[in-house]
């Protein structure tokens, strides 16, 4: 075992209060005109941020006690930006000032015994703990929502941000829950390690919130999930700390860190985990081919997902979202593929794959040399995923419904289920806009037995009335989900936004056990209340 | 979806009530003798198989209602052959006649509203439930204990065993649970589909046995557990029946299935799934490589297991393990390196993963051709690994000690666990038998931040003493992978032997949810009593 450096923190840029990632990093009012006159019908000049001090934020309800004070703030503008996640109903909401419940008190726990005290002392004083990492859950899930609590505390883990030991025999590291994704690659990088799991949200997420949500990663295939990464995990609980043996697997019962992945805080607080790494992939290829007809590329993915080549990369973009992402813009829909390895090349592989899926209807490959001008699909679609997010705050400035949502479903269904989305929810963004709508779609992760698809909706809004348009749209979107027996999320998590589609998911008497196994462990029922179970 | 034919019953060899598989693939009294000798200090002649006729089976304490009576029987060798597991531990009670309770009645339950109907029947009358699927465990997780119920009810699945639907473009299929291994092979080969799950049971366990706990299958890499080739269940409990939906992958909050896999039927009856398959392979490859030191085959393994190569078999037999398999006679442990596709050629992956052993010490591997003499090594490790159980049973009656366990750890502690464990298990057989004592070790399974130890004891017993004499070697044993915080099961399960090695590693808060969740889908307590939670 080597003792591992604290990692420096990220340069001190400053994130967002109201929407995505880095405040510096949005487009300006001049930016979001023009993205807004993409959209025929959005406004004519982008809504104004408001300033915090403007924002109606109470006092709080209630002190913590002395032995705690150094650890809680109550600042207005921190309270402020720990109101809300950010998805698209978030930001619209914090442009119109609608914040919501807003946290009476927010603690950066600095150690176990911190978090174990503040859960005691809020358990006695009947105070909701939402459990936060980097709030960047786009599903409701770091938000207070009703009354029955006396007052809410944010728990925000950044402080507890280090990489505490590496074991490069076993490659594996301990890692505390509140790191950022950036903090935790510098960190390894050293030791010629890494996890590999680059969600789009890597930048202004933390591993805590990975195994909170169980986020999708960066694999297409294969170990797609962080939960495949996940040796042990150290839970604190009101009822106690659980800390797991670090396996490379057992069979001993039910396993225990699968209860508590995906647990969105409602169980206890990940603070520290056993993570599996890599050796840093020193061979790459890649190539994006475009298909005349998406169904033939669905095809291709199947073969693929169901061969033996277990590319890293098989993204599918449907014609608009190729369009979108500049990787095409004569109507293909275009599979961009990649491999990796850290020990060997993989061009053998690539082109392996390039050919069953051009026996499948694909075109030539762009290829994906640096410097290739052939490669520009791929670059492309690469700095086109992590802008998506500023984009679609600027269009909300301008009024207008831009938001994702995704699923999974075997491949028996999946071509019925895409096309019913997309024209379902396009219907629904037009009546509930009274204008056209954009509904896109990309596979993100496949399988053998099926594949997540990834959805975009965009459509001019119907300004002062984003919520309910957004509500409406994503109801109907959720039922057509329900009908094809496809999952309320992939990877997105449920948090509160999507419960009433979980709940008529998950088996009821899953749900009774789970009930069951909160209020053993929650006894007092503040862990992020509204998540998961209950009311 | 094509309609699957049921398949036709494995044809009707006769199962033996008191040891391993098939009654006549019993070494008989001669080779018993012939076993007996090569371990001195054992009986001079086999003990007797005792007459099922002739043990103390009472008349069952409960008779059913009228509307269950056809799905019952209180036959007195039906219930003999269901008092037990297959552990060592159980056959040489079986031969003393000390079976423990018998179960008073054996079901045969034909549908879900059958077990729904026996589970409600049985709460409401306190009598114990024990599902039973092949009767192979080797951890007491079918034999009831104790005497806090009025009665005990065998729950056996085996009359459920169709192959009820198969998906060919997801590949997978919906099987009931009481299926065995080669009955649910023969319905998928006329598809071209294989699960590809071939525990050492295979021949005598079921899919619901494998799924309630957590069996280790084929693949030595990867996807080693049939977890992963689990796409939905269907659990009846006495709270009602949870039916998991169909899908590749959901990050919808815990996962509902990773609650059942492993719950050994104490949370509800697993009465069917639907399972991810593959395509039958069509190319494989195989070589055994001797190696002159273990530790150097140690690296070997863990190089390959952290490399990409993926291989379908990576199976380590230490000096003695390969002795006794007929694979070495020189002293070497040997590595059986195994590669397999459906798609292409694997030579060159085995080329690579001999490549990389040898640069780890490996000598020139034995090829694996059919008809090439040198390929001696894998085959005979083959044969004698199906073999293995029918010799031990043949051991028992000879008063020898002879029994296996397995465990999990990661890498950095593999090493001076394998040769505690060794030495510390010798001692200790050596202690409670007064006889020396051989304990091998093998590795089933590698990861890459870890293996599965498997270790099979061999040793001259103390004849009359047979349980007590292994319980003492297992404390010893349990006592050695506690202290290295390696589990007390990669795939045997927990059942009732290894309660007190689970319920020190478990983290608490763990067992907590898991016994909440117990009370509420099994309010009345009638679940595998024993098994995971509770006394």
């Amino acid at each position: 075992m080597s003792e591992a450096a604290t990692p420096a923190r990220t340069p001190s840029r400053v994130r967002s209060w109201w929407g995505w990632g880095w405040a510096d990093a949005h487009p300006d009012d001049a930016e979001c005109a023009a993205l807004g006159a993409l959209l025929p019908g959005t406004l004519a000049r982008p809504l104004p941020v408001p300033r915090v001090a403007d924002l109606p934020v109470g006092p709080p309800a209630v002190r913590p006690p002395q032995s705690l004070a150094p650890l809680v703030t109550d600042d207005r503008e921190v309270r402020a930006a720990h109101a809300l996640g950010k998805a698209y109903r978030d930001v619209v909401r914090a442009l119109r000032g609608r914040l919501g419940r807003v946290p009476d008190l927010v603690a950066h726990p600095a150690r176990d015994q911190d978090v174990a005290d503040l859960l005691d002392w809020a358990g006695a004083h009947g105070v909701a703990v939402v459990p936060y990492g980097g709030g960047s859950s786009v599903t409701g899930g770091v938000e207070y929502r009703g009354d029955a609590h006396r007052a809410v505390l944010s728990l925000d883990l950044t402080a507890m941000r280090r990489v505490l030991e590496i074991d490069p025999v076993s490659r594996a590291a301990r890692v505390q829950a509140g790191i950022l994704g950036p903090d935790l690659e510098a960190a390894l990088r050293p030791h010629g390690l890494t996890l590999r799991h680059f969600p789009q949200s890597f930048e202004f997420s933390t591993l805590g919130g990975w195994l909170a949500t169980r986020a999708g990663g960066h694999y297409a295939t294969g170990r797609t999930r962080v939960d495949d990464f996940t040796q042990s995990l150290r839970v604190v609980t009101p009822a106690g700390t659980a800390q797991s043996w670090r396996l490379p697997s057992s069979g001993a019962g039910p396993s225990p860190d699968r209860l508590f992945l995906g647990s969105e805080g409602a169980l206890g607080v990940i603070t520290e985990a056993w993570m599996r790494l890599q050796e840093r992939p020193r061979h790459k290829a890649s190539a994006a081919l475009p298909f005349r007809r998406f169904g033939d590329a669905l095809e291709a993915v199947r073969a693929l997902a169901q061969s033996d080549l277990a590319p890293a990369n098989c993204r599918l973009l449907d014609a608009g979202e190729a369009a979108l992402a500049g990787a095409s813009h004569d109507g293909s829909s275009v599979l961009v593929l990649g491999f990796e390895s850290a020990t060997g090349p993989v061009r053998a592989e690539l082109a392996e794959a390039v050919e069953l899926a051009r026996a499948h209807g694909g075109s030539a490959p762009h290829g994906a040399e640096p410097g290739d001008p052939a490669g520009d699909a791929v670059a492309a679609w690469r700095s086109v995923f992590l802008r998506m997010p500023y984009l679609r705050d600027g269009l909300a400035r301008m009024g207008a419904v831009a938001e994702t949502f995704e699923t999974a479903a075997t491949w028996d269904r999946l071509p019925a289920l895409v096309e019913d989305v997309r024209t379902g929810t396009a219907e629904a963004a037009r009546r509930a806009t009274g204008r056209p709508a954009t509904v896109n779609c990309r596979l993100t992760h496949v399988y053998p037995d099926g594949a997540a698809p990834y959805f975009t909706v965009l459509a001019a809004g119907r300004p002062g009335d984003e919520e309910a348009v957004w509500d409406e749209i994503k109801a109907a979107a959720t039922g057509i989900l329900h009908r094809h027996r496809a999952t309320i999320t992939h990877h997105h998590a449920v948090g509160r936004d999507h419960r009433p589609g979980y709940d008529r998911q998950r088996p009821e008497p899953f749900a009774l056990a789970l009930r069951a196994a909160k209020d053993a462990l929650d006894p007092h029922g503040i862990l992020n209340p509204g998540v998961l179970v209950g009311p």
